[in-house]
């Protein structure tokens, strides 16, 4: 006989919700797009820091990242921060800095943690992503992304930015 | 008695987040920051379309849009669509486009349906909002922000958008 209660199932739960971004963060590392995808809901919902803003369903997730891991490099890790976890019985949402790490020369890949929130369901007893949404912020004086290179630093220099963006 | 069942607590739910989510706008539109503020848990956690990366606590969020409100036209609307409600017992998030539309002249801030993902808690027996993601993707080959014009067009031309880049 069980003799779980509420707060010891939400622990198991932070736990396998847990379980699943270290999971994933081991199998984009491997480039293993069949275990990174088991952990996605079929009609997934992912909101992508490049475009098309929208992506839905596994094959289409599952085609982007194809699409993308040629121009990764060879080793890198994935690493993250700043973990909020928000979780219920049965719906559960986290928010986090996530960032690629790699030795040796910079790459375009591992520029800038990004902010990532992932949204999951419990569906049949298992935890599955049903939502994600990844992205940095801009500056709408020029219209251009600003990176996150010291997530410490949680201020912004708006009148340095104007006068970057102003007409020369 | 009450005779409520899961189904019925759940169709409940939705309706006071859909509730939330409409006077929210209503709020935004009249300007009313403490209305508005009333629908968010005293930690949330913002992260933001535009720097700093990420706003946390009703206090700084409420300064946010003090700075922003002057920059806005005088009469909008906030219109949202392609609302993806996930709603448990006391955890819940949304994910939908949003904009602010406007009559007459053209306004940088109507120029673009923005992505929102809103995370909730039921704290006390009431909704709040204890997290959101807004965002738009960007072009990586220029840093540059994506607009989403027409939310029905979810592919996008990199081929295009490469020669765009490209050095001239």
């Amino acid at each position: 006989m069980t003799t779980a209660t509420a707060p010891l199932s939400t622990a198991k739960d932070e736990a396998s919700i847990r379980a699943i971004m270290d999971a994933w963060a081991r199998a984009i590392e491997a480039k293993n797009l069949d275990a990174l995808m088991a952990h996605y809901a079929p009609d997934v919902l992912l909101y992508d820091l490049k475009p098309p803003y929208k992506i839905v369903g596994v094959p289409a997730y599952k085609a982007m990242w194809e699409a993308c891991l040629p121009y990764f490099p060879q080793k890198f890790r994935s690493v993250s921060r700043d973990i909020n976890l928000v979780v219920g019985a049965d719906t559960a949402f986290v928010s986090y800095l996530n960032k690629f790490e790699v030795d040796g020369e910079p790459h375009p890949c591992a520029g800038s943690w990004i902010r990532v929130t992932a949204g999951f369901k419990k569906i049949s007893g298992k935890w599955l992503i049903v939502h994600e949404h990844v992205s940095l912020p801009y500056n709408p004086m020029n219209n251009t992304v600003v990176q996150i290179t010291d997530p410490n630093n949680t201020t912004f220099d708006w009148g340095a930015a104007c006068a970057e963006a102003a007409p020369k």
